[in-house]
């Protein structure tokens, strides 16, 4: 299973935010939205065997993480505002401690980045999307690999410091810096190739 | 300069639709602002060397296209609903025959896909998307390459024979049938690698 997890570092953690404005009043979970289309969508179907972790870092209500697991997920739509609809709906549940489910595949609760970690970390590898991480076409990639990303901001160096209490590769895509649901389309690439079909 | 033509079978292109439905009443028009966004955000700006033609080929009004020039564009943001009212804005002003400027780096006509394809070929080498063709890591890529790709359909035959007209190669980007928003972020990561720098 690939998993990824994306720091939105102002999304609004509380659900309190309208449809038609992902990008301002809800703190960019336009960025985080379109994170979930990339990690998801194939021109047939959904990508089953893929996770998606959004943090949601802003407001009062922070932290959430908004999980989507690909075998399991309904009513997911490659728009953004039906999925920022979904992200809504989980939070307005107020969820606790625990994963609560809003709708079929889509989980919420209000852990911490470092209990998101903690938990990924019994399944999965970390690995950094970093411009200075090795590229992505020669590197090594763990089969349970988990990506972490920032959204418009890079993780801050308390997150860094979080994500280095274990082990973790550092990958790059290419030249250029780009957004994090592109830095996923390229990364899906990539592992499409290496797949045996 | 890369250019890309992207083929919207059922878009609207009366511009009479409203922000909120961008899926349904507009036609999946939501797939066509997505490759706008693949075509030209990068992390830190816009991709100035790159074109997008929407061709609208929905409703009565059809046909209609839809350019955007990186060099030019302004007021151009990530989210689906502002550069769906980008588009709108274009259409609206009901161009004719000309191309029209609706806001800056965004002009608007009621061209075919056939005079398209005809004046593009004046600048451009044309590269069809297509599952049987060359691998895009192995293919060579034209220095002027005008990149089409359908929406959620592929060209029909009508519109496979228009580009037969003129020279043109085909090239696939993996094993998998991806989105045409992914498709261009996967292309774009390509030809970043291979510009010189």
């Amino acid at each position: 299973m690939v998993s990824f997890v994306v720091l939105g570092h102002k999304a609004d953690a509380s659900g309190d935010f309208k449809l038609d404005d992902i990008c301002g009043g809800a703190g960019r979970l336009d960025i985080l939205v379109r994170c979930v289309n990339s990690a998801f969508f194939l021109s047939h179907g959904i990508r089953k065997n893929n996770e998606a972790h959004l943090v949601l870092l802003g407001g009062k209500s922070a932290p959430k993480v908004v999980t989507f697991v690909g075998s399991e997920v309904r009513y997911l739509n490659p728009d953004e505002r039906s999925t920022a609809s979904l992200i809504r709906n989980a939070l307005l549940k107020d969820p606790g401690a625990e994963s609560t489910k809003s709708s079929p595949g889509v989980y919420a609760s209000s852990k911490t980045f470092e209990k998101l970690l903690e938990e990924l970390s019994a399944k999965h590898s970390f690995v950094l999307l970093a411009e200075d991480g090795e590229d992505v076409r020669e590197a090594e990639i763990p089969e349970n690999a988990c990506f972490i990303l920032g959204d418009n901001q890079d993780p801050s160096e308390e997150e860094l410091a979080l994500i280095s209490k274990y082990p973790h590769s550092k990958i790059s895509l290419g030249p250029l810096s780009l957004h994090a649901d592109h830095c996923i389309v390229v990364l899906l690439n990539e592992l499409d190739r290496r797949m045996p079909r």
